[in-house]
This record gives C-alpha cells, structure tokens and sequence, in this order.
C-alpha cells in the first residue's frame, strides 16, 4: 500500500462548491506515478525514455462524499490484480480531516508500446513493483 | 441523443502523447451541460441560482483506441435510466476522423441540495429534461 | 483579427467563484492555435510533424472584471509584432453578454526546435500568416 | 520568501513536450496560498468564510527555460509592493536539478469583497502577513 496525500486546491472546486469529479482520477495517476518510482528513473523514464505507458482501459469509481477547498484527501493505493498485459489499481480515498471514506476507484491499466500505441508484454521491472504493492483482492470483490 | 464534439487540445495530451484520461469525464460533464440546457436558466441556473447539482456517484468507463493532439472527439450522450433521485448517463465517444469508438463512459449523478450537501428528489424539469434523451437501455448491459 | 469564443464550464471556476485566471491563458493558446490553422496541417503539424513550436517567453494581463460559470468570453486575438524568431499576439476578452472587456493579455511567442529546445528561424509559412492577421500597433503600447 | 515546491506532473506537459505555461500560474498561485496560511483559517477561511479574495489584476513573466516532465520547479514567492488594497507578489522558478531560473512571474491582486465583486480595504491580518513576506524590492525593477 502506498499513501499519497493531496490537499485540495482553490482552483479543483467546480461551480458547485465541491471537487470536480475528474481530479480525483489526476489524483489517482499521480499516486501510481508516485507507486512506480522505484523503477530505474522512476515513471518518467519508462514513459520518456522506454517509450511504454500504462493508459488506462477500465475505470470504475463510486464517490460517497464530496470533497472541499482545503480538505486533505488521504489516497491508499493499492495492486489489486497483475495480469499478463493489464494490472489493476484500487484506491481508497479518505478525507483527512476524519478519516472518511470519500471514493473508492479502481484502475485498469494495459502495458503499452507507445510507439506503436500497441500492447506489449509488461516489462518485468514493472511487474515486480507491481508484485511489491499487490494487496487486498477483497477490493475486487 | 445529444451530439457533443470536442477538438482535442495542445495541452491535453500527456508525457505519453496520448489525451490524459480524466479529460474524457470533463468532456462528458460538458456533454451532460448541454444536455440540461433546455432548463430554464440552464445547467448554469441549476447549480448557481437554485443551488441543486448533480454530482457523480458512481463511474465506469471503457477505453479503446486512445486520441491524440487534433483529433476530434464526438461525444453521443444519452440518458440510459431515470430514477428517484439519479439518474444514469452513457456516453459513446468516437474518433472524428474514421468514426472508431474510442471510449464508452457510464455516469450516475444524484440529485442534490448543495446547501445541506445532501441527496433531494430530483426537480420535475429535470426529470422531464432527462426522460426527453431517455435512450438505448442496451447500453446498460 | 481571429475571433475565439468560449463559454466558461462549470469546473472553471475556483472557491472564489470567478474563473480562475490561468484559464485566460489557455483560452488565449486555444485562440492562438485556430490563427495557425491556415498552416499545411495546421498548428498541429507544425508541433507534431515538423517539431517547431512557439513556447511563450513573455506575457502580461490586465484583468478588469471577473468572468462566471456560463458567461461567454469572445477572444479578440491578432498579431501585434513580428521579429525574426518572435511574434508578439494581443487577445482582448470581451464579456458576451455586454461587450463589457474583461482582461487585455499579450503574449510573446519564440520559434523554437523543439528537438534541440533552441530558438530558430520562424519558418516561412508561420511568418505569412502572423503577417496576414498583424494589426493594431496600439495594443503595444 | 516562502519556497514551494512542485514535481512536473505526467499530463502537465503538452504536445511540444515542456510543461504549458498557463501551470506555471497555477503554481504560483498554490505558493500565494501557502504564504497565506498564517492567516487563521489559512487562505481557505478568507475566500470561504469572510468571502474576501485576491484575485488577479496584473500578470507579467519571463520564460528562460523550459520544464519537463519530471522536473522539480522550485518557486520562492516574496512579495514586492504593499498598497492600500493591491500587493504585488514575485516569483522566481527555478529548475531543482541545476538552479537555473526557469521563469519569473510577478502577479498583482487585489482585495475584493466577493460578494459584491468589488474592491475593498485590505483586511489587517492580510496586510500583517504580505509585509512580513515584504522582499526584495529590486524584483519590480
């Protein structure tokens, strides 16, 4: 499990007083970013200089409640699946100020040449730092 | 169903090159805007005057083939299901140039009272607004 | 003189309730991005195929009165200097629903290879057009 | 001075590959924010309980270099000029792997009453903490 911690800008609140919805999915990115730092370089090389990618195919969100201008959202990431090609990410957003659940989402993400913009075999560093984090299938459920 | 296109921005592709996720559930918000426009003020009236939104809550998403810088992206939305107090949208996003579908997005959205930061009975014109686009249940399976 | 619109989205605005001010910004490359339209595949061919692109080295605003979610700014963008390796465009937003001008921004541009991130002579074609839209010196002053 | 540091993210870049520029905004406003935690209730409090903002009437900047992906922009904000209801802050970017300065940006806000979207006295303890920061006049030369 790996903790990224985001406290919410001026600017991440929409019309409506709340988060806009989207930024929790840059939130979730930038945990796994922060999930695969262990790699040679970090993400930033495997992206910059191996040219593969992890775009996501599958998403799911369930949000409980909203988030405001100056909460601390609490993100617990997790590997919940690793499959030949694919893994899945699960991430357990708490708001900081009472440990509430605010969104659970989920993450699907496929290896990918990006050259080609094909999916190719999950480079074996990847799938070991996935492996380090793989934790709670119960998520799935 | 209600036609939204969208030409991909310089600044919303990522260090991958692709369009960075998120931006499609932005691009569906936008759709779901238009949508609620024949409101009497708009969606703009909705939150701001009558202080009734409709956050997210719950989220899925497919994606297929991604977009890139220039491309035109053309949102299909619709309104796959109206209940008491959400209602369900589907979003077909589809690649200009060649018509290939690049992203199937579901939205549920609840009513709700902003001020007290809790669901309410979904306003009748919304309801009628929502019914109005009320399409294709297949997209639910 | 090239004529943008937009209408200010619902995750625009910031706790304050006004657009947030960066997003001037954008709307201006947005604006800047139709100008070199003209270009043989437009300004995405010059960034994506012939890696040219114009960074921004200098900018100013002035910011008169603040914008809201569905107010429409009508962008008013034209060419205000052209030198060897930089141009210099002037947008005037105006407030749709009154003419009313909301923010006066210049924004100087340098041609740059961005293979070797190092200014360059401004290719022949983006020099035409930015000639082909130069207009009102007064804006400079 | 007050330092703020932000890692480039993987979707703050644009299809040139360097970081958009409108972000660099975005940064220094989450420095300006931070400068103003010493407020009680922090920035937050001001904008959402008193209804009192800065927004922005005047922008300048200068870009030197660009920021990539992956790159540690390092803002130390200061703040330049005190009037009776305009402050002046400074920003210098400065790239964390070598010190260069990539960017410096000044931005002039001014008090505003939210609710009537009009200028107003700069509140005592906003002025206590902006002379505090008060810096390094030779900036505005």
């Amino acid at each position: 499990m790996l903790l990224h911690e985001h406290r919410v800008h001026f600017h991440e609140v929409d019309a409506a007083g709340f988060v806009f919805f989207p930024h929790f999915w840059t939130w979730a990115h930038e945990a796994m970013e922060k999930l695969f730092e262990p790699l040679d370089g970090g993400y930033r090389a495997l992206i910059v200089d191996r040219r593969v990618g992890l775009p996501a195919v599958h998403l799911e969100a369930d949000f409980r409640v909203p988030l405001r201008y100056g909460d601390v959202a609490r993100i617990e990431a997790r590997v919940v699946r690793v499959g030949q090609r694919s893994l899945t990410l699960g991430y357990r957003v708490r708001r900081g100020a009472d440990d509430v659940v605010a969104a659970e989402l989920r993450h699907t993400v496929v290896s990918t040449d990006l050259g080609r913009a094909e999916s190719c075999a999950m480079p074996d560093d990847v799938r070991r730092v996935a492996e380090a984090h793989l934790d709670r299938p119960s998520l799935l459920a």
